[in-house]
């Protein structure tokens, strides 16, 4: 089990999830972890905010992806967190959201299982649930979803398939990562089997950043309407959900108060 | 957008996810804003070291459901969290998890809609993620599935039923909250579907708290190892995913350190 509260030895790698970038919704943990850590490799979306929380004379190592643009080879990644590990030093891999969900955690834990170096997991937020919390709105609801779905709107072989016929359903939930330039893929997809057009969809670009924005739309509009909005931050689409009006009203308050 | 980084102005209610157990897994808001409550109600799963972080003067006020034990109604839940609003006091609603993830979040906003209270909403990790970083595992991974579920195993109709056919193919990742009694349901579906009965599938009991258990098991067995486990506590099954070997290996070599 695992209970980290101690420090682990040097040597043993921590797998840190940065959480969605507000530096308030990093766990206790990471935060003591990032604080603690000698060497840092962190994905690119780590934002500012987050990474000057480290040691003045910890070494930051950006490594992975950012979204679409060039990134470093997973084995070149592989080979940083190993190196780093062996010669001695705390170190913390952080990565963007939670280290399981679209994170690529298996490919660097086998890496360090075949170099026998020891590490643990230490969980953050997804954006999902991020950007939820920011509509004011629950991702699942009785009557209306007993299952939610995490997706990728792109994987390996380019747009990824779904099991598009029950995502089409009136009711389903899905959160929908990497979805910016699969919209109308998702949109095409989505409507071919049978989903209604006024399908409430909402984009949370940045989701709990400073530069945090909603795109509130339907499945009709999906498409254009990101293309309009010119996103360019990390989004994440929910399929199914709307923002609640009155959380606008209840943070309009709160931010003249 | 939400950027409550500023206490909330008073009779405005903080919806607060306190994840699953452990205290360290708490969000940094999440603790900030359970130390500075005047009112905390709380659900009975929220566990002792969590609530012993708030204020000695703090009023804790434990409603909602634990398991399958009697449970406050909702509307009663509602009716509490209105009038501890409406007093002035500053309230949080400390949900176990995420309160956007099977925490009936929307039933409790929607009376403050109707009452003209405003809230905002501070997510909280989720039981799954926490249980897949236990294990040292990646509930998403290139190559496998491209779509992770969460479900429950129960809903307010009894065992819930869901798209058992895709949750059948080889592949398949499925976080099942709420599973423990409905392990026979799920087994008996899922193979009915086409299943492979030697898929792997791990209950994780009080994930991150002292008392967490590993059940490593396959879809052929879930039920019977299940019954001879004797889970007493709130459980997340894994459908999907085994335990990483080396995990066991690390998190040993982490203790004796």
């Amino acid at each position: 089990m695992a209970h980290t509260s101690q420090t682990p030895p040097r040597g043993h790698v921590a797998f840190v999830g940065a959480g969605p970038g507000d530096p308030e919704l990093l766990t206790v943990r990471a935060l003591r972890e990032i604080q603690e850590a000698e060497v840092i490799l962190h994905d690119q979306l780590v934002p500012e905010a987050i990474l000057s929380l480290a040691s003045a004379t910890a070494t930051l190592v950006p490594v992975g992806k950012k979204g679409f643009g060039p990134s470093m080879k997973q084995g070149d990644i592989n080979a940083l967190i190993i190196a780093h590990a062996q010669s001695g030093a705390r170190v913390i891999r952080l990565k963007a959201g939670d280290p399981g969900v679209f994170g690529r955690l298996d490919e660097e834990t086998e890496a360090l299982d075949a170099a026998g170096i020891p590490y643990h997991v230490t969980p953050g937020l997804t954006a999902s649930t991020a950007a939820a919390a920011s509509l004011g709105v629950s991702l699942t609801k009785r009557g209306r979803n007993s299952d939610l779905r995490l997706l990728t709107g792109h994987d390996v072989k380019g747009f990824a398939e779904q099991d598009w016929r029950t995502l089409a359903r009136p009711g389903a939930v899905a959160a929908i990562y990497m979805g910016k330039r699969a919209a109308r893929f998702l949109q095409g997809r989505l409507m071919m089997h049978g989903a209604d057009p006024a399908t409430p969809v909402t984009a949370v670009e940045n989701a709990s950043r400073p530069n945090e924005r909603h795109i509130a739309t339907t499945l009709a509009m999906l498409a254009a309407d990101l293309d309009a909005a010119e996103l360019d931050g990390p989004a994440v689409l929910l399929l199914g959900l709307a923002p609640q009006a009155a959380r606008a009203l209840a943070i309009a308050r709160q931010e003249v108060s």
